[in-house]
């Protein structure tokens, strides 16, 4: 199966858009489970209580390694991951690592993502261009995310370069990931929500590929806006819900701090499911 | 003591522009040192021995995260950069990640670089813009190297775009360094040997920034071009090299593959550190 095809089996079987992002903080853990074990045992239990409260409203997880490393709890991550896909195999998992560097350097960043922690998809950074993908393309059935039009201020400072051909740096990397990268349906593409314009010009760059949309939640992104511009046409559609992977980390992970705190994730991540689908269905 | 001021003594007290990468590859290592003790101890051993060969010919340590991440030694990795602290503290420590996010979780990719690993710089990709940068930019006395112009094909792809200004993509990359970033003496630029008219280029937009050179070696970058490009002027010249951080990895790791490795590889640094102070002094 290739990596769209598992995409649209993960919408459809999932019926959701929600991908919910595990970007565990130390101090910003339930109260219930601070002093419960050892920090790393602590954001185990805190991950995995997440995935089994949200993942019925869920098509994807996706893991953000730097919240990991920065606790050099590697180890929590690859379990973590294999907990995933042990129970839940239909859903997606990215590892949101943002790499890109030189092939045989990118050579091992898909050996991390691939084989240490088995994600689905990695996200990319596409500063250093097509060689720095390769290794990752050569994974015939693996997804790469490649930023495109990030939800971050910043994200204006080059991705909204008007280029002498007319067209802005994130449409250029839209148009190389739809018509160069795209080969054997393993593309898709990082578009922030707090910039629907732009999800929408990308949309039309790239009619089928998915698009994986972080910015809803704390980052305040628009989320009706969102589903509006980022849908595939009905044409490309094999479900009610298709096209798009709307990320919610903070929001979900951190709705309550007291012991109520996996209902309350399971709350909020069912709540944004059902809100996507309102507009999406 | 400030970054760019750090760069500056240990031009000056090492009489070297040679930063040697540290790449470890399992299936390369030397033979006398596979089949003794677990892989880790291996790749432990190996980066040892070679920091301890060519300390006396290099003025910086380049450890690149992914060769150890694809292999779960991310304790060797901490390991490694505290034996450099420990016995070389006047070289500089640059931890080549190449990381890139959105702020909250930049914040972690720096505690991962300089609180876990102790590096005195870090790579970074510049895609994300200015708020991506701005928690290494908090640390006041550590040095971000922001990739410009790379040493691989792909390089071409998007940092070669002629923006409707007029300059290319990694001009105006350099040009945000120098003028917008660099308010502390923290900045840096990647720039590949493999293209000295755009080191050139560099050069000229950003006097005084301290240049990170990989492609030298086994990449096939022009030494005597990458110098006579990279240097800092003279007025801004503090010692008889000045300027530069010419990386050399593989072909200093791999010099031999006999039990002679060590010798090899401090003989490689050697000459490649005469070779630049031949066209620098």
């Amino acid at each position: 199966m290739t990596f769209i095809e598992r995409c649209h089996l993960a919408w459809q079987q999932q019926d959701s858009l929600l991908c919910v992002g595990l970007d565990p903080e130390l101090s910003r853990l339930p109260s219930s489970l601070q002093h419960k074990g050892t920090p790393l045992e602590q954001i185990r239990e805190f991950c995995i209580g997440i995935i089994k409260a949200t993942a019925d409203h869920a098509c994807a997880f996706k893991p953000q390694i730097a919240h990991f490393a920065a606790l050099g709890a590697e180890s929590v991550l690859a379990e973590v991951c294999a907990y995933i896909k042990d129970h839940h195999p239909q859903h997606l998992l990215i590892l949101d690592s943002k790499r890109g560097d030189i092939g045989s350097t990118a050579q091992h960043y898909a050996t991390e993502a691939f084989n240490r922690y088995q994600a689905d998809a990695v996200t990319l950074n596409p500063y250093m261009g097509t060689d720095s993908l390769q290794p990752f393309l050569d994974r015939a059935d693996k997804g790469l995310f490649v930023l495109c039009r990030t939800s971050n201020p910043g994200g204006d400072d080059f991705q909204m370069q008007t280029l002498a051909s007319g067209e802005r740096l994130f449409e250029k990397v839209a148009a190389t990931a739809q018509h160069q990268w795209n080969r054997q349906g393993q593309l898709g593409l990082v578009v922030g929500a707090t910039y629907p314009a732009e999800l929408s010009k990308v949309r039309a760059i790239a009619p089928d590929l998915p698009l994986l949309v972080p910015g809803i939640g704390a980052q305040g992104g628009d989320l009706v806006a969102t589903v509006l511009a980022g849908q595939m046409t009905k044409a490309l559609q094999t479900a009610r819900q298709t096209g798009l992977f709307i990320n919610s980390s903070r929001a979900i992970l951190y709705a309550s701090s007291g012991p109520d705190w996996a209902a309350a994730a399971q709350a909020e991540a069912q709540k944004t499911q059902l809100a996507i689908a309102h507009v999406a269905g």
